[in-house]
């Protein structure tokens, strides 16, 4: 072409192929098209089946109606403008801040400094530091502010962790199917190489440590240089929470493969069924009962503001902490992080007040428990609603709701769908769940946005939505569906 | 290596190369090193010639002694904690909130909602539509909502905008020299290749349009397929303030060559000679003039609530518009962005502030008028007597303050400082930078962390830091250093 031809210089054929490449479907096609029937309802439009959308296809609690936790919001409008700790006595008697709030936002401002200015590249050092004794009260064992680094949502964590990782085409990644895409997106845009692991559908979906030594081999055998493995847990579709025993036996094949440990454990305090047990934790405790065995091993593990009873998404907030690098490498890892400069401090602020909570016998304490209880109690139980519908629907199967904020139910659908299906262009799945948005303005993520295993089918719903009338109306759906296509 | 050697799997050399490969000087080792001097001086350390850490190092107005306005910060206080707007009588009457205080937190709260939840991936539409009227008002111009995508900073947008521009290694992108490193290091990262034009420091830094032309055609004589150019007007690290000519020349050679603009517009509002006049409306302008001619030009331009008088650098707040690129290019954009979800929604809210603040009438406009120029007169007379103290200095050049937050002056120095460099493996400029921290606790930059013509030395200085105190200190530095080294 000759630079003077007056044509656009860029076009979908000539831009970055690997980010071409990427799909992320919790963003995709369904819920553009959700957003489109959401502003038509907002017109006034009265030709829609239905009322009101249900935006079940992301974790957002507060986007639906989940309250965000007083404590935490106290003391970030006292970062935002502290002028108002001028007036103490009318904070304290008037507007329902208790002394722990003021003397937080003190401490913050004390130690943080002003929310305005750039941190450190790697997050505020005392943040890091409250942090640290965080994991050494959850984990029993010792932290370092020095490995922990402040990010922009697990999101940006995981973006970093990859960047650093991936030397080029040949570094594998191990990942879990289904898994959340931002792994296999990222990877994409890397152009590094994702290498799909199947969770057990049939244990609820934990770990199959078969399917990931196989998956592992069968990339080395092609030539891949498996270097790390990615563990959501609890799951994210899947809900599941990993027992003990499933985390050492990771970390035992880690140590066999000489893998890097990558554990998203976002939803640590989102477990409904057993305990959750950080890999941080196991990791400790089988180096101190083996010793020299393990040392080796390097692990990077996540957490977010965006998920547990916290909620807050929007805030952007996260950590992740490292164990075991090397420190060229750490270098390399701040070097990258530098680069855009530091994660929000007032999202840092929250990481510090979600680490930290008000304690029992502090002022604040009854009313954070009573409100983090209350969003406790609200998941599991609208978790078990649409669990209890799905048992109702024909075709469908789902495991008791253990964790996270999703339920993934498999669905069998006739084979007249599956046709019709073929003849849109689309897997039966988002076929599926297109008739759904489409029936009753819920907007739920196909299965395979996620993996899965071929001839299966499955959607991921949020079960954060309240009220009990979107379930039926799910129900209802799922009866014309199979009707229809019977 | 055998895939059972208990080493560990990461290492200096088997990192990504492209990572390894990047440089961040801003916040490099210097920025280190003055980190262990202030927490030497924090311990009570007296052994240091120096009582505090100057960072001039980087454009972090508000890490010194810039207060927030106050308007925007007392919205933000209402975002976070939206009960205070049960109480509006105290707000006006004894916390000095003022009705449109009030008004916008509501308006924001309606048309946004609650800043724990995601926005949209673009950023909230109610926000983007502000910017749209914002843009529409700065340059006389139509501007759609469609088009613009809130970001984490504008870091975050110019690494969302090299990822999709960028093809592969082959792809050049033109930068300036000297620059803001966020360019090259970004390019390091994905691989690509930056192509350098020299900034004519004889002019006040402007644009040579023969030194790009050249840059250019030896690229792509290279075989190097030069797609965009960046321009940084007002200048990082130069403060150059870009006349209307310089920028329609611009345009045209972007025409000739059939590139995209990337115009870094972050220090719109920091002018202090002349006036800043945006690549949008220039290019709008010819477009209107020749009809058909400069239509294909797509041009990307970034903005931030970092810098001007807003130095909301902890935020991380910023947008960028495009214009004229391909729909199929925009929904690639669209889906990278989707990847990490959202910029932080409170940073959101901070840029519809920034671009819609209180006007003339409303009861914020007098404070927030004061209070917006008296930063700016601060920062005129604070560049002016760093100006007038280099002007002092044997060696030293520097042309007078135009626009940003810096100066980058020229320096000599005697050739037993340049050996002395070399024996400590060390540029002359990066030499003098730590002699000079280690002399006065004062951090800059050297000028290599930018680019620099062969054989000139420069820093890169900012001139936030309140006082004249530390301007004495870097005269009185300045003469020890030509005296020992002559």
């Amino acid at each position: 072409m000759s630079s003077n031809t007056p044509t656009r210089r860029l076009n979908i054929d000539n831009v970055n192929p690997h980010v071409r490449a990427a799909k992320y479907a919790v963003r995709g096609e369904l819920a553009v098209r959700s957003e489109e029937y959401r502003a038509k309802l907002s017109r006034g439009d009265t030709d829609l089946p239905f009322k009101q959308i249900i935006p079940a296809n992301i974790g957002n609690p507060q986007q639906l109606d989940q309250k965000p936790i007083t404590f935490f919001r106290q003391v970030l409008s006292l970062m935002e403008n502290p002028k108002l700790l001028e007036h103490e006595d009318i904070l304290l008697n008037h507007l329902d801040y208790k002394p722990d709030v003021i003397d937080r936002a003190k401490w913050l401002l004390a130690n943080v400094g002003n929310v305005g200015a750039y941190s450190a590249s790697n997050g505020a050092p005392a943040i890091r530091q409250r942090i640290a004794e965080f994991l050494e009260r959850r984990d029993g064992f010792p932290a370092k502010q020095a490995d922990i680094y402040l990010s922009g949502g697990a999101s940006s964590g995981v973006n970093t962790l990859l960047h650093v990782i991936c030397e080029g085409p040949k570094t594998g990644i191990l990942i879990p199917i289904p898994q959340y895409p931002l792994y296999t997106a990222s990877l994409s845009v890397l152009n590094a190489t994702p290498v799909p692991y199947y969770l057990d559908e049939s244990k609820n979906w934990g770990t199959d440590l078969e399917a990931i030594k196989k998956a592992c081999a069968d990339a080395k055998a092609q030539g891949t240089d498996v270097r790390a493995i990615v563990i959501i847990n609890p799951g994210n579709p899947t809900g599941a929470s990993l027992s003990e025993d499933d985390v050492r036996s990771v970390i035992e094949f880690a140590r066999e493969e000489n893998l890097v440990l990558m554990a998203d454990e976002v939803y640590q305090t989102n477990v409904f069924v057993g305990e959750f047990v950080s890999f941080k934790k196991v990791l400790r405790t089988m180096q101190k009962e083996h010793p020299g065995v393990y040392d080796h091993l390097e692990l990077a593990s996540l957490h977010s503001v965006s998920k547990g009873m916290v909620g807050e998404c929007g805030h952007r907030g996260g950590f992740f902490e490292l164990c075991g690098f090397d420190d060229k490498v750490q270098a390399e890892i701040y070097k990258f992080v530098s680069i855009t400069l530091c994660a929000p401090v007032i999202a840092q602020c929250l990481v510090e007040l979600m680490v930290n909570p008000p304690r029992p016998g502090e002022p604040s304490f009854e009313l954070y428990d009573k409100e983090y209880n209350g969003i406790y109690n609200g998941f599991k139980e609208r978790a078990h609603a649409l669990w209890q519908a799905f048992e109702k629907m024909e075709g469908v199967e789902c495991g008791e709701p253990q964790g996270a904020m999703y339920l993934f139910p498999t669905i069998k659908v006739p084979l007249k769908a599956v046709e019709a299906a073929k003849k849109e262009g689309r897997s039966p799945d988002e076929f599926y769940c297109l008739k759904m948005l489409e029936a009753t303005g819920v907007c739920v993520v196909p299965g395979n946005g996620f993996g899965q295993k071929d001839g299966t089918l499955h959607f991921r719903t949020t079960f954060l939505a309240p009220g009990t009338e979107w379930v039926g109306t799910l129900v209802k759906f799922h009866e014309d569906f199979m009707n229809k296509y019977r």
